[in-house]
């Protein structure tokens, strides 16, 4: 039997929009946001987007209309009352109230700022300007936009049986990473792909097969949307935009080296438990923690997110035995290059010597390899990130000179006030 | 967006029937039973289902309520106004009118005689008694229904997502399948798997699979429901169970020996071109080609179902080579066993030599081999057969002895008048 109000309505979209809600994001990015508009609502920030993998040609493969129809449509949304009375009502991290009535009124009013789209060959310019708790919530939905009409113009011609075998496969790809994890005593794992999703539906998908085959193990979503629709914990700490723009707006050399702990002494103000999560890595692991004040050593845990993952836990166990804490006490949170084989050794690694958390991102939602001709739906390095900070260029150097990001000047610069010395490179896939 | 009639309307069904539709049916069990209709509608036969698979303990599986319920509801079945006009006035193998008035007028009128149910053992016995025509009629869906309630059963306590893998992972097997066919040139095939289909909607998506991967040489599926619902050619010609009749209801030997060319000279009257197609195996090919009568060979083709393919092919052309026949204008119909490696094998052997065709059943709609714990979803050989005739035992030989049926005195009386020698045996999987 057609339901022909379900027809009708879906029909009557002139586009099919890929982001139908500001919530559809992650959860750091809200919690970030609100620091921000609280303390630092007039810094002017660019944000711009970059794909790292040159050899997918975005410009030839999506359209510009339509890739400017789906910005526009995100330009159109606001909060729901539903969504709003989520954030204000629901617990996050165990706490009432995570987001403020000041913040709330201010959320419920936004409209995302404009964007500026240009073609160079056979990529796109995308870049946001503006209020730096504006235009910071563009990250997200750029992101999953792009991916997403990648995606849909590598099946624009496929058959529906061809189409529906597809997902056939990659429903059963990731069945079976999920009995593999089933085996992992005591995993302790939740969805970070939103940025990087094959597609909304694909990535809600993902999730609620998560829920039924590891049950509490999985411990939640980094998306919003997907965490109130699915009556899950919404997942995230952080991320390196705040030391990025904060050491942006340093007029020293050591009020750069300093920003990275003046971030986490804001967040120490406005946060506890599991939200203290140190993310180490903006400006190079070692130093970072070397140099770190010792109440930073209380924090809950530190999450691992370039370098080698082993590596960069060993160092952090060392820090916390250096500064007089129990590892075993605190929590490991790995959320770099994660698929199951990776996530299988860190476990057998590290399960007992400290607590361990793994947030799963691309190759959870978006593990297409393999699938098509030509490998054509294969998750590829999309990034969107802060450029500029009231008109000065930020650095992130993290412990992969492959992720380092900023003019090559600034690199150099940021690299000698860190004293970040050789650093090994890793190949970024996604 | 919940389509709330829908939901209301399927949960207001007491049972979710298997079998909605009295031409839910194989194409062949309508021409036969118009046959039958017209020139024995009083004789009285008895059908009984026997599962040839031993270690699939049906009783223990299947509720017996629950397969009464099933049964009862295939008996209040009738046909519909817009499947008579289908009936009627569709073309089948180029004719129209295929279905006279007057069957059409006893068929509107027809609901399925009682059954009889008993379990023995790990086993159920079922059993159908009455006229002939209305008899008939049983076969296919009381193989479907019991082979669906299996599959049920061991779905039963699956989750949503295992469940939703499961099939895509059977999705992926057949789509792989059909990748394999769409090499084979020249290639025609159609759907022959309705009386041990997975499920019927598992039937209909593999007909949709195959319409799109293999486009016209998909030559259509023996279902009446999916042929009329998916605008394809329902196909089939005739079945065991009219030289068994025939020959049970002879009252010499001679007149045994003479029963499969008198039913095909019934035929002969009624039908021509593609449906003049020769089942030559119910007592033995051979046997029955050497004292064939002329105007056979005239005959548009031979099935070959039973015994070794190739072995039963060549004999075919030997046999129209004798009889001054040039077999490239002969079809050839392999129905036994087949799956994708067969077809290729039996594809590459005979192309050019004959026109070669195949009506694939148990492998195209149930192959759920390997794919839950204990194999539990493997096909089975359910047959359902006539057992007797105006209360005579019925016996088919075929040309393997492990698809031999009838009391064995009486196996061995149509052994000696059809001088059937040494058979080899042939394992018999579905």
């Amino acid at each position: 039997m057609v339901d022909i109000a379900t027809r009708v309505w879906n029909h009557k979209w002139k586009i099919d929009p890929i982001v139908r809600s500001l919530i559809d994001t992650d959860f750091y990015k809200l919690l970030m946001c609100q620091t921000v508009q609280r303390r630092h609502p007039d810094t002017r920030v660019t944000f711009s987007l970059i794909n790292r993998t040159k050899d997918v040609p975005l410009a030839r493969l999506v359209d510009e209309g339509e890739l400017r129809e789906q910005l526009d449509h995100i330009r159109s949304l606001s909060l729901s009352r539903g969504e709003s009375t989520w954030m204000r009502g629901n617990t996050f991290y165990g706490k009432r109230q995570m987001f403020t009535p000041e913040f709330m009124d201010w959320f419920e009013a936004l409209r995302l700022p404009p964007y500026y789209l240009e073609r160079v060959g056979d990529q796109y310019e995308l870049t946001f300007e503006g209020a730096w708790p504006e235009v910071m919530l563009w990250e997200i939905p750029a992101l999953s936009v792009l991916m997403e009409l990648r995606s849909r113009a590598v099946l624009h011609d496929m058959g529906r049986f061809e189409m529906q075998v597809l997902y056939a496969r990659a429903m059963t790809k990731l069945w079976e990473k999920v009995k593999r994890l089933q085996k992992l005593d005591q995993l302790r794992i939740a969805d970070f792909g939103t940025r990087r999703r094959h597609s909304f539906l694909w990535q809600d998908w993902a999730v609620q097969a998560m829920q039924e085959g590891l049950g509490t193990a999985f411990t939640g979503t980094s998306n919003c949307l997907i965490a109130k629709n699915r009556d899950l914990e919404a997942i995230g700490t952080n991320a390196h935009e705040l030391p990025m723009v904060y050491a942006a707006l340093a007029d020293t050399d050591e009020g750069v080296r300093q920003a990275p702990y003046d971030v986490l002494a804001d967040w120490h103000e406005e946060h506890e438990g599991n939200l203290r999560i140190i993310l180490p890595d903006t400006y190079g692991t070692k130093g970072f923690l070397d140099d770190a004040p010792d109440w930073l050593a209380g924090w809950t845990g530190i999450r691992i997110d370039s370098g080698d993952p082993v590596k960069g836990a060993e160092t952090a166990i060392d820090w916390w035995k250096d500064r007089g804490e129990d590892p075993r006490d605190k929590l490991v949170i790995f959320s770099d290059g994660l698929d199951v084989g990776v996530i299988e050794d860190l476990h057998s690694r590290f399960a007992g010597r400290v607590r361990v958390s793994f947030g799963w991102g691309t190759l959870l939602t978006n593990d297409f390899r393999g699938l098509v001709k030509d490998d054509a739906l294969a998750p590829f390095s999309l990034v969107c990130k802060a450029r500029a900070a009231n008109g000065r260029p930020t650095v992130k150097l993290s412990d992969n000179p492959e992720k380092a990001t900023g003019p090559a000047e600034e690199v150099e610069r940021y690299r000698q006030i860190f004293e970040v010395g050789h650093q090994e490179r890793r190949e970024v896939l996604v």
